[in-house]
């Protein structure tokens, strides 16, 4: 690991607090029987607590110096945080969105990926929230920010953001993954963690007033009426067009709220769009006007962009879903396993088509499966935790999930994708992700067909 | 509404985006009619895209200032965030946890109210989870933090937090409030907005190790072990005894991961215990040891704190479930309705016993209730995001919700709470709250038998 890929110096879950030097100290005193290895840490922690104050009794030998109060026990903390907005922990100043050096020319028209490996559960901090931006980001002001409903209508309508807001609003988990996720491992580039091979997902609770009220409220002719075309209010000219079907369900959202506050300007502050298991370039950032029609708009970002190359030289079109998918976080690339024994093998699973229904687990590349543990409430189109407990016994692994959704919709392996999608496509690449445990613990990405 | 108590200058939903002379600006416009408003705002708003550009072909009317392109719509924006953490818009600035002026004699040893009134959905953010400090905050190094288990057990266990972090866990979203909460209203003393009245509640989603997990490492006397006390590292001397039938049915967690990311400093980082359904003061911040015992310690802040003044002079101890309660939180105090017609009401119910099975809402003080909407999914101990249609006629109106949980627990009125607990207590008052909107459309705090 280097910083260049982005872990950096502090590694995360399950060696998260230890650097490259503590690391091996741990291996080795590992080596030398653990009761060494626990006097050590306490006798480096007393040392540590110490340091920096004023004179202090010294500890005959590494276990009085426990008894010996750090700071923290003795004085006075920080005041309650009432001005401003409260950060993580200056400790876990490593866990940031990252991009990908060489990825993109410039940075307004980039992608920075969430550090999947660093979190948990299943909601991601709207600060670490995956970005994919066509032309930068804004901080639009809301009381100048108008939506218009407008096509296929019988009155079209404009609304204020606080006309909206006065509407029946659904707050609703879902995940959101960025079609080019996993775009890298198609050509084989098999970037080096997690947070790069999956870090275009991210999952929130979002806020907002189905599309369908308001297509009600302007009076929208349904019968003719098959698509909508979503549109964004920045520079990127963004336009998506998206089936009725999913907009009549209720399942469409026009959001405001993003885990429990307004959505943030990298995520389309006021207003985006919410498409329930469809790839992120239909969730409209900046979203300013939709318009009802009766056919697909074929625009720039679905008819050039955001298209399947297949294997006979033909472009595929207008395939947005995600599909079933998932990928083990903890062990993951770049991760190093301090020793033999326990370790909780967790991930996430998620599919555009419904709720995940199961997640096996393999560490011997496919050989023999097991069941994980689903984390509860699993909901739909959402993000779901797993979990599975392994002892490791030092020899090579090789780290597999394989996700099952309520359609029957198997993850596949890459040589069955391949099968049917080539291997020269961006976009929706849904295969079992690998992860290789060497003998030394380091954990590395590779492609198993 | 004053900036002294905290809405300050930019009032929130349904009046989210207007100042004071917006909002006296659109109740004007509303009597002169809906559609000289609509015309007027896209004026305004086309006038303040163009202000501050280059000079720009002048519209010969209102109508046609809409054609005038805002800048974001014109130029590259900002480059994704790769350094550092996302934070909120700046429009969102005056969304913030707020003290309550004197409430507390130092900022160390006080409280910030989280601004409930400004949020959507059940998730808390982070940054915006409520406070209440006994001797500050710390921001303790996660690699010299320790957690030890001992008491009735057959060896005790200390954990680093790599140790700790490759252990079985799990997510769950539970709200945690504190004990004191609402509890200004048992004076009579009716703070401004439902950031002072219910603001000491929060609720996010909890990753940890069960702390039965760890019990059993150490091997408790689960025969004798009826209690277990949890102890803080920081200078508060924090302690405080928890029955063990709630361990053992796995709900207690030794919980490193709010929200997707480690805990927050202010929220105990690297670990605190949580303890659904349970009052604050029980889920210990910066957690460093649990002991096993056969009976309740009789701490400072269990036999002297957070206990209830009974009305024959007795206090009631170890009363520590937050029993089901309910706020609307829009409308709410503070806030000002802009105008007659449709309002989305909207707030929280929740239950230390349970699931909430159901929440009535009364727009006139208690004569009528109406069934709200549950978002679901509706979890255990956890808030849930009520909602109810209502159009409001001009009239002055009384507002209230009633919940009820899975027990059959009615959230009692003010009469029903104080025939059993008297006038002075200062914790667990879980009593209906009313809101008071008057004929101009402000929303005031009301107390009502």
């Amino acid at each position: 690991m280097t910083q260049t890929h982005g872990t950096g110096r502090l590694l995360r879950a399950p060696e998260h607090f230890l650097d490259a030097d503590g690391i091996r100290r741990h291996q080795e005193e590992s080596r030398a029987g653990r009761r060494g290895f626990i006097r050590a840490a306490f006798a480096a922690a007393a040392g540590a607590a110490a340091a920096g104050t004023q004179a202090q009794p010294q500890p005959a030998d590494g276990e009085a110096a426990i008894l010996q109060l750090p700071p923290h026990t003795r004085g006075l903390g920080q005041p309650v945080v009432t001005d401003g907005y409260g950060l993580p922990s200056k400790f876990e100043r490593n866990v940031q969105r990252r991009q990908s050096p060489g990825l993109t020319q410039t940075r307004q028209a980039s992608v920075s990926f969430a550090p999947l490996q660093s979190l948990f559960g299943i909601v991601t901090p709207s600060g670490l929230h995956f970005e994919r931006h066509h032309q930068g980001w804004w901080d639009i002001d809301p009381s100048q920010h108008r939506f218009m409903v407008n096509g296929l209508v019988k009155t079209p309508k404009v609304f204020t953001m606080d006309a909206l807001m006065r509407l029946p609003s659904v707050s609703r988990f879902h995940f959101i993954e960025c079609g080019a996720n996993t775009g890298m491992e198609w050509g084989n580039v098999a970037v080096p963690t997690c947070q790069y091979t999956h870090g275009m997902l991210s999952c929130s609770e979002f806020t907002g007033v189905p599309l369908v009220t308001l297509l009600e409220m302007a009076g929208a002719d349904l019968r003719r009426g098959k698509f909508i075309l979503a549109e964004g209010a920045d520079g990127s000219s963004m336009t998506r067009t998206i089936p009725m079907s999913l907009v009549t369900s209720g399942q469409v959202l026009v959001a405001y709220g993003q885990n429990g506050e307004m959505l943030r300007p990298e995520n389309g502050y006021p207003l985006r769009l919410v498409v329930p298991g469809v790839q992120g370039v239909s969730w409209v950032k900046y979203l300013r006007r939709v318009e009802v029609g009766d056919q697909p708009w074929a625009a720039k970002d679905e008819a050039l962009h955001y298209v399947d190359l297949m294997p006979d030289g033909t472009h595929r079109q207008y395939t947005s879903i995600q599909e079933c998918k998932s990928v083990i976080t903890t062990p993951s690339g770049g991760q190093v396993l301090l020793d033999k024994g326990f370790y909780n093998i967790s991930g996430l699973a998620w599919s555009g088509r419904g709720k995940v229904r199961r997640v096996d687990v393999s560490v011997d590349g496919g050989r023999n499966w097991r069941e994980a543990r689903l984390q509860s409430p699993v909901m739909d189109k959402c993000l779901t935790r797993f979990s599975l407990d392994w002892v490791w016994d030092g020899k090579p692994a090789l780290l597999q999930s394989r996700a099952v959704d309520e359609t029957g919709h198997v993850q596949p392996s890459y040589r069955q994708l391949r099968a049917v999608r080539g291997t020269r496509s961006i976009y929706h690449n849904n295969a079992i992700q690998s992860w290789l445990v060497q003998e030394s613990g380091e954990v590395g990405n590779v492609q198993v067909a």
